[in-house]
């Protein structure tokens, strides 16, 4: 958990390890990042950090150590497949330092979907979970993920991990959600930037970004506001429209 | 640069730094991880790692330093624009330990599309240079981006992050380029991955990544091979092939 996390129980922090040479490659693109980063926003978790790294044990470990020690969950995608690139189970039991073999829970799981003479070596792979893990259900494809400590341990093509992230969603601590309004300028950035700052500095304790875009009539803005408390994020809004308008009235 | 890169030149590896609150709070969906990865590829550069921090000075600086002593070359994303929020400059700055003010040749790039009444303090933020840097053009909307040591600086907007890493690309060392050749196994990954795991004992310098996916006729694998060498690359791709023909007329 990190520091701002321990300081105030309403934050709930997490991470994102992405695993697998094909998404750094360029090969595939990642489509797990972009939902479970609004997913978790919709649930009341704050990510703070992603990392993408490629099928290397030694980078995985690293990886997952640094995150685990640092936010309140970890979730990783990709790597739990039945091929030898498939090295995710083993990496996580490394950072934990503990053991790893063929999981009767996880078999039985598998042996719904494969009769006998189908679950081979590759497939009993997806069997293999460090010891102490719990089982995370996969509806899609019945091999499933895990969590050990903190770190949630997900496959990489969207539609499993998408439904392992609603098996796991039910068991997490969710913090006060995270409250955003977006406000479109009708203005360049450049044009409200010197302005917005000032408006940022009258409330320090709303976080405002401001976002370019280009729409058909030409460069636009949305300027986003956001904070856990309604009643600060309401007049923030309303100075940003008021400084706004008097922008566009200049 | 990594050890690996050291004992081989041939070899030259990069990072990707995404820079943005409004990735990691899913608002925005990233599209530049992708497109920068293939690039890379194609231009034969080794993309080891990606990481996302929020706009948050010292995240910054912890993961630009980590990255740049670890690899060729690092990338960053987002965070140069007008506004309070575009902090990058600045933490890349710290990162180096080095000195940012507004640069005489940042100020006159704006000028080509600013007249001077338009040339406000927000604007000018974005000709906050550190000391030593080189700018990189920015063709779309004339702020640059930067390179400082084998940090290279750009925006997050992908049409403009596009543009100027067209212009960053002819400068960069580039390695002997990574060759890839997919095969379509028309077989479920479970059903290939134990003889695949023996094709790849079988070709130790050539990586094999085995990808499910689903397609029209169920479920599939694309299993693909990559190497540096043609030779090694074609050896493997036919062991696969005929690995995939002896399974499917079993």
């Amino acid at each position: 958990m990190s520091e701002q996390a321990e300081a105030d129980s309403a934050v709930v922090t997490a991470a994102i390890l992405v695993i697998g040479d094909e998404i750094l490659s360029g090969r595939t693109k990642d489509k797990n990042i972009g939902y479970i980063a609004e997913y978790m926003t919709n649930i009341g978790i704050d990510l703070r950090e992603v990392r993408i790294v490629p099928d290397v044990t030694e980078e995985i470990v690293a990886a997952v150590n640094a995150l685990r020690a640092r936010y309140t969950y970890v979730f990783t995608t990709g790597g739990i497949g039945p091929t030898h690139d498939d090295i995710t189970a083993d990496a996580i039991a490394a950072a934990f330092g503990v053991g790893i073999d063929h999981d009767p829970r996880a078999i039985a799981m598998l042996a719904e979907r494969f009769p006998p003479d189908q679950l081979n070596e590759a497939r009993l792979r997806m069997a293999r979970i460090p010891a102490g893990a719990e089982l995370i259900a996969n509806s899609v494809s019945k091999a499933p993920g895990f969590i050990l400590g903190n770190v949630h341990v997900m496959a990489g093509v969207p539609s499993i991990m998408q439904a392992m992230l609603d098996v796991v969603a039910p068991t997490l601590r969710t913090g006060v959600r995270m409250l955003s309004e977006t406000v479109r300028a009708g203005l360049r950035e450049g044009d409200i930037g010197t302005e917005l700052a000032r408006v940022q500095q009258a409330h320090p304790e709303v976080a405002i970004g401001s976002y370019p875009f280009f729409s058909d009539t030409g460069p636009d803005t949305n300027v986003v506001v956001r904070s856990r408390d309604p009643e600060r994020l309401a007049a923030a809004v309303a100075d940003v429209e008021a400084m706004l308008a008097a922008i566009r009235a200049s």
